[in-house]
């Protein structure tokens, strides 16, 4: 099965918005062993998006579309198909009522321009949006199936995930559909994990294995084809296994789910509450846990204590520490682990933990750019600091740093069982 | 003068990376007045690689090309670029030497692939990696031009900025030159916005008027063809006259500058200093300012009171405000007052800020989604608050109430002269 992405929109085209749209797709169509050739962008102009589409359709069996179904002139999408695939556009009646619903709600005219939301191609199969107005549709044409989807990437995924996901199935024929689970690591760099399983990456062929990162955190994507769950997580258990007893320790969860979704569970199981004391990182760190849904019950808050003063006034980090010439400095092993537990009692919460280095531009302390110091303190333990030599710009020794962190304090819940 | 944009390699396509340059080229392209009709992705394949290259040349003046001429077998852009275009591949010597120095000093052997990224096409243009090791290139192809950049985006942007910005004027014929100046925005929404210039934004021809948007700002980009820049202000000035006499107040910068970055500057020359506390935004406000270099002159730190015990224990806010039948709460005026005053008054700075409100899922103290207060001290002045109703997700919330309250302070640090 080829598929291929189309991107339309002028403001894409300018480079105004960036397209996280295609990306979106890719992943997900490889994920099911869908085979995706190509990328196009293209602008809102009736010629070239013909040109393209018909292109598409003649090298793939899957023309994904996205963008240019919305109420104005400019949205050309549907038109253009119809015109290629010969048949006349015709209206979704439950998007219409939901049209006319929405505008007499809110004392709106439902112009004939947004109608245009509720056109689908005569004998394509529809599929309703339930984020946002426009339908989008599937229509076969020649060897080839043209899907069209909204631009908004919110739409988009609500209307992959909950349409056509389940449209593709049919699609697809059955030994084609690929089955795959999710092996997320932290604490390990990805060239390091990768090293160790070297052989397994290229010589696994079922399951395949696919090394994925971002900054900070290393995924592994076990893939095979089967004709149901079960069967095709007896084929992946064996390299599951294999990996867990190389690379276990690294190993923090099996689905999609990232570190700090992780920990703040753990504490909500646990009963227990975080804060932090953040100087090089800026509040990085606080951003990445009230980020999480929930978070408010287990993360009290935070000092960012950016300048000396902050350190000492507020988190009592006396000034013989800081500065003069034998001390350690706002930079140092023993600072982090006092700004830990100052944090700690502060707030009055179970953990603590610290940040404080040197994120560039330009030394501090006469202290290298990269180097930074993280605290861990919690009740009733002895509190303990982590040296790291971070490399590359000011942004990703932050988020290094902070990944660093919530992978620590991982362990640590884990270890309390 | 028509451009397309091709970014090659595997990882883009299979959605493991997000494409970024594709929108940065397009972006810097547009602004030159070149028109961007295409942009395809395409993997590390060499039939579908020269397919997608070849017809991008018999349609495009400039093919632009990203990626895959790094050291690795997969690396195959310039020599699919070298058999179009009928040329041997010769080795640059400059990047030659640097590849020897650097391997040398690294004390590893220069193997034979490493040498890969000296190559460049015979007969082309070669644009040395200031950023990186491999050498980027333009070749004359027919009636196009193939350009050859790196794929790392640090990579790509400093030899885009640093060589081909100037290359390309050697390329365009010189009516063809435009020039553009940027107007920013802060504290008025997009559509505001366009409202006020709607006029403008339809019938003004010479120079032209594009809004640009992005959450929390927005910007409206002057652009017109001349012979030189003297000549292209002298076009623009009235319009931007007429701009700055409708939405004036609004306008923070005429040239591409965040808001955070305008804030820590004028109070750097202002020799004033800041801090923050903040419920809702849960560090959101100190991460802005902190990312912007040089900061640590001017922010002294800040308290994340995402919990009312930090707001009562650190930051003193008394419980009758907090909680009880009639009182105001944390999601107050008097709180967000209270806040701003006691975390200036905390870390002895000269201005504080503060935010609470509710950034969502789900109510609290009976105040809906999207309510925000953000407070404002200022040593001897009034310290005032704002009330803010935002919509959509608990990001956009949390975004836009930083961006707010960077306005108010930029509007204070103005008025005080």
């Amino acid at each position: 099965m080829k598929a291929e992405i189309v991107a339309i929109g002028t403001e894409l085209l300018l480079g105004q918005v960036l397209d996280t749209n295609s990306q979106y797709l890719a992943e997900q169509l490889s994920l099911r062993g869908i085979n995706v050739y190509f990328h196009t962008v293209v602008g809102d102009n009736r010629l070239r998006l013909k040109q393209t589409l018909m292109r598409a359709a003649e090298r793939s069996d899957l023309v994904f579309c996205t963008g240019g179904i919305g109420p104005t002139q400019d949205d050309i999408t549907k038109e253009v198909i119809a015109e290629i695939c010969g048949k006349p556009l015709i209206y979704h009646e439950p998007t219409l009522e939901k049209l006319e619903r929405h505008f007499r709600n809110s004392n709106r005219k439902l112009v004939e321009s947004n109608k245009r939301m509720a056109w689908i191609v005569e004998g394509s199969t529809p599929f309703y949006n339930e984020v946002g107005q426009a339908v989008g549709l599937a229509v076969h044409y020649k060897q080839s199936h043209f899907v069209v989807m909204p631009g908004p990437p919110r739409e988009l995924k609500g209307m992959f995930a909950g349409k056509i996901a389940s449209w593709l199935k049919t699609v697809l024929k059955s030994e084609e559909i690929i089955y795959s689970k999710l092996l997320k690591f932290a604490g390990i760099g990805e060239s390091s994990l990768e090293n160790q399983l070297l052989d397994l990456i290229d010589q696994q062929t079922d399951p395949t294995l696919a090394p994925y990162a971002n900054t900070g955190e290393v995924a592994i994507r076990l893939s095979t084809k089967a004709e149901n769950e079960e069967q095709a997580m007896r084929k992946i258990m064996p390299v599951e296994n294999e990996i867990r007893k190389r690379v276990g320790e690294y190993l923090y969860a099996d689905e999609d789910l990232s570190l700090e979704q992780l920990v703040v569970q753990m504490m909500k199981d646990k009963g227990v509450t975080l804060s932090a004391a953040e100087s090089c990182t800026g509040g990085l760190f606080s951003q990445y846990i009230t980020a999480v849904e929930g978070s408010s019950e287990v993360f009290a808050g935070g000092i960012i204590c950016y300048s000396n003063k902050v350190k000492n006034q507020v988190l009592h980090i006396p000034e013989e520490l800081l500065a003069g010439v034998d001390a350690p400095g706002a930079v140092s092993a023993e600072t982090a682990e006092r700004l830990a537990e100052s944090v700690m009692n502060l707030t009055g919460t179970d953990y603590g933990v610290s940040f404080t280095g040197v994120a560039g531009p330009g030394q501090m302390e006469g202290k290298p750019v990269g180097l930074i110091y993280i605290g861990l303190a919690q009740r009733e333990r002895q509190t303990v600091s982590f040296e790291l030599f971070l490399s590359s710009g000011r942004e990703t020794i932050r988020l290094n740093a902070v990944k660093r962190a919530l992978y620590e304090l991982w362990r640590r819940l884990k270890e309390n069982g």
